[in-house]
């Protein structure tokens, strides 16, 4: 059997592959994401590819495309033409839960922006129905957070403050994280609509919509995944 | 005719009249929310009122409240009685638009956990529909502020950096603000809902569904309003 590190590997491979010549990309923070990194510094390097820019989705992702040799630019207006990045669980629809890393804000503005948005994982990140294993990372303003955990659990589920009230993780736009857990037969998109619409909350980790393409490493093989259509 | 810090004053006056001994109470900021914590100050130094805290919504209204003497609490899970809060305009169904003073995320926050939201606000603010004058203010993360901004634009409106792009003014959550114009016809409600989703928005100035009362002084009086009825 094929240790994990092999898996993300071979999905983050399989992924960059996507990765055109005189593109802009959306660059994924995370343990598999950092694989897609990789694989698209080498090829730039052997002249695979060329005239490729990142805009990175976190300062540790920023680091790592610098090291592999990846051009950065800021995400400017015209968004990107692929991002690329990993998710904490994965439902049959695509549609996935982000976050444990922190950088599910700045992930979902540059997913939103990219013509094409691809996840990566491992099999293990498969699931029937989101929040079945995962929490729902939910990053909220300092301000309030109590009342905004209260207005969170009000909607069913069961916030906790990443981290603890003593030294609280902060995201890379300086916000805690209130880690939602949720209730067997949990309702993403009603839960998705009614979170963005409360005051004090900047974004979640529902990815509802914005996935195309998934390559999930199994077992001896990776998986290719398209919304609407069928394994291949 | 009353000049316009007297008509501030006198709704000021109004709206914290009905504020209670024994209650936590949601501090705005602004011209005329100003007169409010002024108020509420006086009460408490002559008796009138005893056990009220406040809790402020901007580093400037924190300043203003200490100096009138008010206990200040954090924001907690429980809410607050009442919040009283100054606009930029008011329609007649009491929806709102707020934010010119850039603390509309924490006023919201606090509007939003009051059991009574009350407006104050001289007659100059009160519009026929939501948009006519004001911008609408959005507050965005900097982090692909120029693709938010596009984004904005797609749903109708024209979107502007407050303060500009070499010194952008920052709100008390350390975000920029994009001022969006909005076309004749708006519709409000269907503007929050698609805003509210877009990632990288962290809030906007649009207080729908949240004003109970307000309080409006014209030339000579105040008018009280209450949401669905009369005025008296």
């Amino acid at each position: 059997m094929d240790d994990i590190e092999t898996l993300k590997r071979r999905a983050g491979e399989a992924a960059a592959g996507l990765v055109r010549s005189g593109t802009v990309v959306g660059l994924g923070t995370g343990s598999t994401a950092r694989y897609v990194i990789a694989a698209i510094g080498r090829a730039l390097a052997d002249g695979t590819l060329t005239d490729v820019s990142g805009v990175p989705t976190s300062a540790a992702c920023e680091r790592m495309a610098r090291e592999a040799g990846i051009p950065l630019v800021e995400l400017g207006a015209a968004g990107v033409d692929i991002a690329i990045d990993g998710a904490d669980e994965i439902d049959p629809a695509l549609e996935a839960i982000k976050g444990l890393g922190g950088a599910m804000t700045r992930e979902k503005i540059v997913a939103a922006a990219a013509r094409r948005f691809v996840l990566v994982a491992d099999a293990t990140k498969r699931v029937e129905r989101l929040g079945e294993r995962a929490p729902v990372p939910v990053e909220v303003l300092r301000f309030g957070w109590r009342r905004t955990a209260a207005a969170l659990a009000s909607l069913g589920c069961t916030p906790r403050l990443r981290g603890g009230e003593a030294a609280p993780a902060l995201t890379d736009n300086g916000h805690p994280v209130l880690d939602c857990a949720v209730p067997a037969g949990f309702d993403a998109a009603a839960f998705a609509a009614a979170v963005d619409t409360l005051p004090g909350v900047v974004g979640t980790g529902l990815f509802l919509g914005l996935a195309r393409t998934a390559f999930i490493a199994g077992d001896g093989d990776v998986v290719r995944l398209e919304r609407g259509g069928a394994a291949s």
